[in-house]
C-alpha cells in the first residue's frame, strides 16, 4: 500500500517493453534522431486525403513495426491503451478499430505517452492482461489546424513557440522483457497562471518539477540516480525553466536533464524552440531513450512525460494553462 | 494471467464504491430518477459565465459530495481518473486542478464511466492507490454547442437524437466497501458502418452486445445471473437494437436489459430518444443503479458504458461511427 501523499509506484514484478515501433515524417527524417525511427515519410500526406487520416496511417504503422518485431499477429495483441491530441482522439480510437484490440482511450496532451506506458505496465502487472501495446501520436499539419491555424495560411509564431512533430511511437509491453519499468509517478496538475497557449513549455515546467521531485523523493533518490531525466516536451524555454527550478530546489546534476522536443530536432531547422505534441514524447521516448538503454549507454532513464491541458476554447475563454507531467522509471534490465 | 481472447478480469480483492455524489440540472430533475440526484440545480448556467465553466461546476460539486459523505478531505484522494466530452477534456482536467490529487485522464466519450471505474478498480486492487475517485460529467449546452449547434439556434432534431444529460456522477473507489467491484470487461472498437451522428445508440448498439456477450462467455454466465444489465447510453433506438440482437444470439431474458438514457428521462420530457452524454452513464450508474444495490432491490448488476468514438471532424470527413462498450460487474456485498 502506498504511503500517505506519496505518488509513486514501485513494481513488484518484471516488467517491461518488448518491442517499439517508431514512425516519424519529413523534419524528423532531417534531424539528429533520424536513425532511432523504424520508418520515415517523405510526403506529409503518407498519401492520404486529409492530415488526420494520414496521422492514423502513423500510428498503424508504428503498431504494426511493433508487433512484427515481436514476430506476432494483431491478433496477439490483447489490449492498446492510447491517445492523441485530435478531438475525441479519433486517431486513436480509428488505429484501435483496425488493430482489433481490446482499447482503454487516454489524454495527457503530450504527456500521453508516459501515461500509456504506466497504465499498460500496471495492468500487466495485476495480470488483468498478458502483454499491452500503448503509444501517442501526432501530425503536424493536423494540430496547427486543430490549435492555431490551418498551415496553409501561412501564420506566423513567436520564437518561443514549439513546432508539433509528425510521427507515432508504441511498446510493446509485457512480462521478463527489458528496458524493464521499474517504478511510475503519476503527476498532479500544477498551474502556474500561465496563459499564452504559445509558451506551452513554461506552463508544463513547473509540473514536470513536481513530478521529478516527488518521484525523487519517495525514491528516496537524487538525479545523479539516473542516466537521463527525458521531459518530454518542454522544448527550450521551458527546459531552461524547469532546470533552473530544478537546481533553486537544490538539485545539482541538471545536466542530465534533457528534452524530447529539443533532442529531435537542430536548432537550424526552423522548428522555434523544439518539437512538441503527443507524438514527440512517443518517438523520442520508444526511440532514442529505450535504444540507448538497449545499447548499454544508460542504465536507468527516468521518462517524464509533460502535458499542456487547455484548449483553444479554455485559452479564449480567459483560462490559465493548467499543466501535468507523469513519470516512469526504465532500466536496462529484465528483472 | 487472462486466458486468450478473453476480455474480462475477475477481482481478487474486495474494491468496491465507498460513497458516491451525483448532481443533475433541470431536465434531470423533472425525470423519473431525481430521488437518486444528491443535488439538482434549477438554473442550467449554474452561477457561471459559460456553459463550460457550469460543467466545471457541476464536476466539482460531485467530486465534493462523494469526499463529504465519506468524511474524508480533499488531500485524502489520491487519485482522480475521469473524462467528459470536451475537446481536450478541459472539463475534468480543471476540476482536477481544483481537486490537486493525482490525475489520469480518460476518453471512452458516454462511456468514460464504466472505463473509469475499471481503472479506478485495477489500480487500487494492484496497490499503486489506497483509493481512487472516478467519474465522468456532461453539461447539454456546452455539448450541444461542440458537436451539433449553439442551442440558442434553435436546430431542429430527428425523432432518434438524443439529448445530452446535464450531469456528472463519481465514485469513491475503496477496499472493504460495497457494492463491490466484481469483475472488469474492456471492450474492443466495434464499427458497422453506420454514419449519422443523430443515431449514436445504433452506432454503439453492437459494440454493447460484443461486450456484454465476451463478459457472459467469460465468467461462462448467462443475462440470468444478473438482476440488471444497465447499457449507458443506448436510448430507446439503440436499446431495442441491443436487445434484438441478445435474442438472435440466444440470450432470452432481455428485460434485465435497460439503459440509463431511457431510465432518466419520461417520454413526454422532449428528450427525444433518450438521454446520452458522459454524464448520463455517471448519473444513473452512480445514482439510481448503486442505490438500488444498497437498498437490496438488486444483488448483481452489469454496468456497460457505451460510447460512439467519433467527432464532428470525422463525420465531416465521411467517416462511419465507431463504437466502444466496456463492462463492470458490481454485486450488493463487500466480501
Amino acid at each position: 500500500m502506498p504511503r500517505a501523499g506519496h505518488q509513486s509506484y514501485v513494481f513488484d514484478t518484471p516488467v517491461g517493453i518488448r518491442t517499439t515501433g517508431v514512425v516519424g515524417g519529413i523534419k524528423e527524417a532531417e534531424g539528429p534522431l533520424a536513425e532511432h525511427f523504424d520508418r520515415l515519410h517523405s510526403d506529409m500526406s503518407m498519401g492520404q486525403k486529409t492530415w488526420e487520416k494520414a496521422e492514423r496511417l502513423l500510428l498503424k504503422e508504428a503498431m504494426d513495426l511493433a508487433i512484427r518485431k515481436a514476430e506476432l499477429q494483431k491478433e496477439d495483441i490483447p489490449l492498446y491503451i492510447g491517445g492523441d491530441l485530435m478531438n475525441q482522439l479519433t486517431t486513436t480510437s480509428f488505429s484501435a478499430r483496425t488493430l482489433g484490440s481490446m482499447y482503454l482511450g487516454i489524454y495527457s496532451a503530450c504527456g500521453t505517452t508516459v501515461q500509456g506506458l504506466l497504465l499498460a505496465a500496471m495492468l500487466v502487472e495485476l495480470g488483468a492482461v498478458e502483454r499491452a501495446m500503448t503509444g501517442a501520436v501526432s501530425h503536424t499539419y493536423a494540430a496547427e489546424k486543430l490549435y492555431r491555424f490551418p498551415n496553409e495560411y501561412g501564420a506566423q509564431k513567436p520564437p518561443y513557440a514549439q513546432r508539433t512533430v509528425t510521427g507515432a511511437g508504441v511498446a510493446l509491453v509485457e512480462p521478463g522483457f527489458w528496458p524493464r519499468v521499474e517504478a511510475a509517478t503519476i503527476g498532479r496538475v500544477v498551474d502556474t497562471g500561465l496563459k499564452d497557449p504559445f509558451d506551452m513549455g513554461s506552463a508544463e515546467a513547473p509540473a514536470a518539477v513536481a513530478t521529478i521531485t516527488a518521484h525523487l523523493r519517495d525514491l528516496d533518490r537524487s538525479l545523479e540516480d539516473y542516466d537521463l531525466v527525458l521531459t518530454g516536451d518542454l522544448a527550450s524555454v521551458g527546459l531552461a525553466f524547469a532546470k533552473q527550478m530544478l537546481r533553486e530546489q537544490g538539485h545539482r546534476e541538471t545536466d542530465r536533464v534533457e528534452d524530447c522536443g529539443v533532442l529531435l530536432y537542430r536548432a537550424d531547422q526552423g522548428v522555434f524552440a523544439g518539437g512538441s505534441g503527443a507524438g514527440c514524447s512517443a518517438v523520442v521516448m520508444y526511440g532514442y531513450a529505450v535504444n540507448q538503454l538497449r545499447r548499454g549507454r544508460y542504465r536507468r532513464v527516468l521518462l517524464c512525460g509533460t502535458g499542456a491541458l487547455h484548449s483553444p476554447l479554455s485559452v479564449k475563454q480567459g483560462d490559465s494553462i493548467p499543466g501535468i507531467c507523469h513519470a516512469v522509471s526504465l532500466v536496462a534490465d529484465s528483472a
